[in-house]
């Protein structure tokens, strides 16, 4: 009779040492217990007549379970016996259990039979596990059990560590949660103590990292209490590697030499009109940069009027950036001789590394870098824009209207996509940076500098992978600025077979969900997303509560506008009486009060005035949308000017509330929405869904930032 | 005791005369029985011995409900005992069942207590219900039964009749069906039992017009076979409405004058600019309209050069169309003057009826168009566009690009944001139409004549509600043209309380999303997928299978693209070894093939031409998605060029397959987007998403078309 007791660390060492990585449902549960986790109470029998002991001391009914390392899959072997009640069924089933096991694995090492107390009748399943994700860590799931969870995949992920609070809210996430709160007069199910169990599991694969994977599955969760009644483990055969990392200090310091450099070199700078380095300092020339530009070639003497030097080594000056425009072959011993002039960071234009397969030459680089404490931007990227220093290191052409928004791209692509929408739609940028293979500089080097960087509002960002969750996530964690990311590859599978439940639905993309959910990111499913939010967040101010206001000309907007309120989770606010009665005196008696607030088309622009005016200045109203109709009476410029009137006089008064507008009509709305947005005023045409789905992710942020007042 | 056997008809009638519109359960399961629908075994006893003796006849265990058509929530009552196994037990429960309905309610009318037979154990709950609703009439409902049902509301509707084959489509559609398919090893339920039920639940309900609402809830469903256990229905207080409708052939006739008139008389003409009377015959004539134009004013002589009438009587000629220009209150006589002159249609632009509350004058117009056989358009609408006659009957500006789509909108601003969009974006249409009110045409006249007109290809519809759902989805499941519907007020609240959960789970939503489904239409969410779905699908050949292959330049598009595939239902072809080998030759090394086949972004135009022509040329591929990166090497036009020719090389040896192309770069991309879009070739600057959508748009009209093989 083998009671339990054994510590965490005897179980996992134990089981390393016989060489297995699958723990037993008993080790998995002593390594619970150990961590004042709730199991169903058993022990281990080695007879028949042990079994019955155990029986009688625990209690019954009992469940008997086949005890052996060589047996994962128990029900298939004829190895589990369900609800006995007498010490004869007890005697009978460990010898049924004992007989098929053998016959089931003739070498399998049994260790005897699990007794367990039956769990109480009319608990609700859920599942909780853990699995370990190669960019974030460790993570945990909840759902609800049985075979719901896998039918259904209504699971709720989130990287550990995980207190309570969070764990709630995993619970309250899944769609299911109604089952568990109660309905049709059920009586709700005790989700205090389900939080207490993700909260420890968190705790227990963060204590012990060896745990790869970890299946509670079923618990039972009653009115009060809730119990594990079957639960599985894996370990990891090989320890995760350590990751290399600057400080945070550093990273500050040497993305401030990068972004506000006093002097760059090009590398490989090129006479010739056509090549890379002829482009980068011409790009760099045009764009005003004001710092000094050293051109390195080994023979020119100069290249667009700058005197060339031969290596960097002989620029009589602190560089601060060298941007590298010479074949990938030449490159690792370039950044050593960067690193000995003390240069802050190297942009890795040329391509020929990773990307091709070259990974040694990639190695070779990423070594160099570090050993020299030299940053490496890319390689393979087009390089990287930074307006407040009218800074265009790019083979691209050049981009300056200064704005808040700071984006980056890991595609070559997508980069020139922001520079060409940005261009189209005159949207002002603080920074375009090119990413590419990512060898060194990442997201988190580009959150923390843009973080603290006191001409960036809003970071934007395309992702193909995090190369490091964890430090994606300190970082977004502590900036105070919002982050819009779009992350391609979300309908990728996941990335392994898993061994468990919990493995298995843990495709990549919900660990990112998660993930970004947990440190406030807000995200982009489509490219057009990106870069409108880019735009949008920049424009408007953050709201102070939910109460939002829809105003419409157009009966047709409101309805649709209503419905993209639904869909982008944002609140119609329910008028107040007084403030009901104080719109209907400025609209027609046909018009409707209520929200949205219909105008009618017949009106003239005082009365959008009114209406918009009585919006703002109402104190209970956080966020206006106004849908706009093109009609004789109000023109669409006479609607511009009346929304740009009301916004600066109510600035005035030192209100100021996030708008947005959709304008539909004939093509002078087109006009009407660039006149807006040059008074720095949201606006669209033809389209209700825009308008609100930027609204609705500034909402998202303030709500995260804990900007609303509930 | 009182064993079953009433027929369906005694059952309702018997109900009614007692004044009772809600059946018991026992009333129900007799409707259920008499279409031979399975239900457990019951008698309603009348006494304690009554009860044994059923409960003998029938075989233990039973379980006691108690029979009363007042008590409609019989658990609450205590009226419930489940898993009775002995006499006893039967006589005892008996007794505690009444004497409890009688506290409940003193007054209650109680029938006796129901002995049913216990269904067998380890059955799955499921629920079929049915509901009336006030567009589409009856809609049978298949979801999990139980707690699920209502925490996850995963539930499928179909408007009723509904046979077989769809009933096993609901049965697929929910999010829950593997539960029902058998995973984990655990048995497949009988899916076939379920869909006789559904079916002969959509003949119960179309037999029976009573019936209001009926849910059969739960009903157990086993490996073999399926049971209902308790039943509800409620039966309908008034008959509904008779709907007038004209008759195909009347409304094709009518709608062929309406839109390809040879006279116009514009009734309310005026000389005076400004005024809408005057706007009209002005757009007529700029328009370029080759019919006659007659206007009509009691006093005038002229109109822009043209002789005016005093009345429609002394035009001494067949006039089609009124187009009306005059105040609200006068048009029911004229649309009696219209009708003795046998004018086919009205084009009612004047607001001032039910939109302001004013449905009484709106009813006097109906009544004059029925009786004098007028069609009428509107009220309050903007008027109507018919570019292959060169019609614009409308007081805003003319729009005579030809093309391919006839629109229609409920909305005056949403009918503009058409003009305005279409303007904007250079798209022909055949028709832009505005319905307003909606008093008389609608969108089933409108599908009946574009059904049958040469000159339109795509039918699209903003709509906020139908009038008529059944003619609707007649007219589309008739039209063998894509229709798209952007319908609005997807979100708001199902429109009544229900007294079952298949009509609170009814919303009205779920219901037009149902009937689309079942008659075709292609369902926009946003204005802009009404709009860009409108110019692809006129744009796009159909496919012919489900193939689709992503040829790239940029890896990160490429990601992208097969991103928003998943998104929207693409298949990404599984390229087969000979095809990929074939792909291989044509791209470097590094570069991926596979699916996306990805180029690299530093090839000539060539690679774009020969993986562009070999995907086109390859019989099993059936449409392209392309990703263009913007370079040196292949600018933007460069590439456009290119697709243009092997497009159009392509053309020349009869292939035609659905091609969309995503640019990203910058600006530049904007002008070749524009190149190709002329030549014919759907194409989007900085945007994945746009291109795939509006593919797998075209893809959902070829699937329901029976266009794709498989």
């Amino acid at each position: 009779m083998t009671f339990m007791g054994s510590s965490a660390r005897e179980v996992i060492d134990s089981a390393i040492n016989q060489g297995r990585f699958i723990l037993t449902e008993f080790e998995t549960k002593e390594l619970c217990k150990s961590f004042g986790l709730p199991v169903v109470e058993g022990c281990i029998a080695k007879s028949e007549n042990d079994a019955v002991q155990i029986a009688n001391k625990i209690g019954y009914p009992v469940v008997l379970k086949v005890a052996s390392p060589d047996i994962v899959h128990k029900s298939d072997a004829g190895g589990v016996m369900l609800g006995l009640s007498q010490d004869d069924e007890v005697k009978d089933a460990y010898r049924k259990i004992i007989d098929k096991a053998h016959k089931y694995k003739s070498d399998a090492d049994i260790w005897g039979v699990l007794v367990q107390k039956m769990a109480k009748p009319h608990g609700k399943e859920v599942i909780v596990g853990a699995t370990n994700n190669k960019q974030f860590g460790k993570a945990v799931m909840f759902g609800l059990g049985g075979i719901f969870v896998e039918a259904l995949k209504d699971v709720a992920f989130r990287i550990v560590p995980s207190d309570k609070e969070t764990a709630t809210e995993m619970i309250k996430e899944i769609k299911g949660f109604d089952i568990l709160r109660g309905i049709r007069g059920e009586p709700a199910s005790d989700i205090d103590a389900i939080a207490t169990i993700i909260e420890k599991v968190s705790q227990l694969v963060t204590e012990f990292p060896e745990i790869d994977e970890l299946d509670l599955n079923p618990i039972f969760v009653y009115e009060q209490g809730a119990i594990i009644a079957d639960a599985r483990a894996t370990l990891a055969a090989e320890k995760p590697e350590e990751r290399f990392r600057y400080s945070s200090e550093e990273i500050v310091s040497q993305m401030t030499r990068v972004f506000r450099p006093k002097a760059v070199a090009v590398v490989g700078a090129s006479p010739k009109p056509g090549k890379i380095g002829y482009a980068v300092v011409k790009n760099l020339l045009d764009g005003g940069y004001q710092g000094k530009i050293y051109p390195i070639h080994p023979k020119a003497d100069e290249v667009l009027g700058l005197k060339v030097y031969p290596t960097i080594s002989e620029v009589p000056d602190q560089v601060d950036v060298g941007v590298v425009c010479i074949p990938a072959k030449f490159v690792p011993n370039l950044i050593q001789e960067l690193g000995q002039a003390k240069v802050a960071g190297a942009i890795l234009i040329p391509s020929g590394f990773a990307e091709i397969g070259n990974h040694e030459l990639q190695r070779q680089v990423v070594e160099a870098g570090r050993k020299h404490r030299v940053r490496l931007m890319g390689p393979n990227i087009y390089g990287y824009y930074y307006t407040p220093e009218k800074l265009c290191a790019t083979f691209c052409t050049p981009y300056t209207l200064k704005g808040k928004v700071a984006l980056s791209s890991q595609s070559g692509g997508i980069g020139m996509s922001i520079i060409g929408y940005s261009r189209s739609k005159n949207m002002g940028v603080a920074a375009i940076v090119g990413l590419g293979n990512k060898c060194d500089i990442d997201e988190d080097d580009l959150i923390e500098f843009f973080a603290m960087d006191s001409n960036t509002e809003v970071i934007a960002m395309h992702v193909e992978d995090l190369k490091d969750g964890q430090a994606f996530m300190e970082a977004a964690k502590k900036c105070s600025k919002p982050i819009i990311v779009l992350k391609a590859g979300r309908t990728e599978l996941g990335e392994r077979a898993a061994a468990s439940h919990t493995g298995a639905l843990a495709g990549t993309d919900a660990i990112y969900d998660a993930a970004f959910k947990q440190c406030g990111v807000i995200r982009a499913k489509t490219l057009y997303e990106l870069l409108d939010w880019s735009r949008a967040l920049q424009m408007l101010p953050t709201p102070k509560g939910e109460n939002v206001v829809i105003i419409t000309g157009a009966g047709g907007s409101g309805v649709l506008l209503a419905d993209a309120c639904a869909d982008h989770g944002l609140k119609l606010m329910a008028i107040p009486a007084d403030l009901d009665k104080a719109f209907k005196e400025h609209i027609p008696p046909f018009g409707a009060s209520g929200n949205p607030i219909d105008i009618t088309g017949g009106e003239p622009p005082e009365t959008y005035y009114n209406t918009i005016k009585l919006g703002l200045t109402d104190s209970r109203v956080h966020a206006l949308i106004l849908g706009y109709w093109h009609t004789l009476i109000t023109p669409p410029m006479a609607f511009a000017e009346v929304v740009a009137k009301v916004v600066d006089e109510t600035k005035k008064e030192g209100i100021v509330k996030p708008i947005v507008c959709s304008l539909v009509g004939d093509v002078e709305v087109e006009m009407a929405s660039l006149y807006l947005e040059e008074k720095g005023i949201l606006a669209y045409p033809y389209t209700m869904d825009a308008p609100v789905s930027a609204l609705a992710a500034k909402y998202q942020w303030a709500r995260y930032a804990g900007k609303i007042t509930k």
